[in-house]
């Protein structure tokens, strides 16, 4: 049992740094592409802050960082897609969790096949399906902005396992 | 390859039930124990929809359904923990997945061991650890409220990998 205590400081409530690391890495995640259009252009980025949050309606939540490009697309739209990615796309994943800036385009930079959708976002044909969402709410969360969407469309494209972020072996900060 | 193709409905968009079933179960989740506790009272749950949100400052979501009882404790205290559970511990999930209306206390029903916090919430002694959380938002989300929870404190209480909605057999409704 490693218990590491928590440290009180400044005569208050401390955080222990290195515990709440260790407890958010016991998080479980699936790993997503995200992606939105607005106008000629498209965005698509690896997302692994997503969880559904309601049934009835269908709501999920995609915690989006301030930074992302695809951000800008989301809010002029109002609209994105989540496709959850099939066990085996670990090298997917890493590609399309790189900066547009780097790499321009990511459709045609790594040769992404689509599927049109009735509501507007691009979705990735080789993922096992998407969600594609209107924004409900937005909210301020830190380095990022948690978005609320209602599932509008549904499509499944393809069989198999979700890829994790375990199997992935990606380890997100904590 | 099964593609279920999107029906138009009514001359608009519809949302295939079926495809949006089959693609939301396709997200991954880990499961938890949500503690909160005001003056006596104390409740616990079993939550999968929870997800971080940011980094700097560290942020995290829960989904909690409207009708929970856990969740008044939770308004009126201002705070949770998120305890993630063990692979293994899937009766645990079960249990505390039962409304306290049919089971009473679960802390005395069930024999949970508690580790006291500094800011609040019970943890329960034999998860991975626990992450506390003070309540810095909350959003409607049809038929569950979306908790935005800042952590505040967090400590280390066992080892081990931790238990997944897919390890754990559940599979929710989607």
């Amino acid at each position: 049992m490693g218990t590491t205590g928590t440290e009180v400081e400044q005569g208050g409530v401390g955080l222990d740094p290195a515990a709440k690391k260790t407890v958010l890495r016991h998080f479980s995640y699936g790993l997503y592409a995200v992606t939105a259009a607005h106008g000629e252009e498209r965005g698509v980025f690896t997302a692994n802050w997503v969880a559904q949050v309601s049934f009835d309606p269908p709501l999920v939540v995609v915690s989006v960082e301030h930074d992302s490009s695809t951000l800008g697309l989301i809010r002029a739209s109002g609209r994105f897609a989540v496709c959850p990615l099939r066990e085996g796309q670990k090298d997917l994943a890493g590609k399309l969790g790189r900066p547009r800036q780097r790499t321009g385009d990511k459709f045609g930079a790594f040769d992404l096949a689509t599927v049109p959708t009735l509501t507007g976002p691009p979705a990735l044909a080789d993922t096992l399906g998407f969600v594609a969402c209107t924004v409900v709410s937005e909210t301020p969360a830190g380095d990022s902005v948690v978005l609320l969407g209602e599932v509008v469309e549904a499509r499944v494209l393809g069989e198999g396992e979700p890829l994790t972020m375990r199997a992935a072996g990606f380890r997100h900060a904590g």
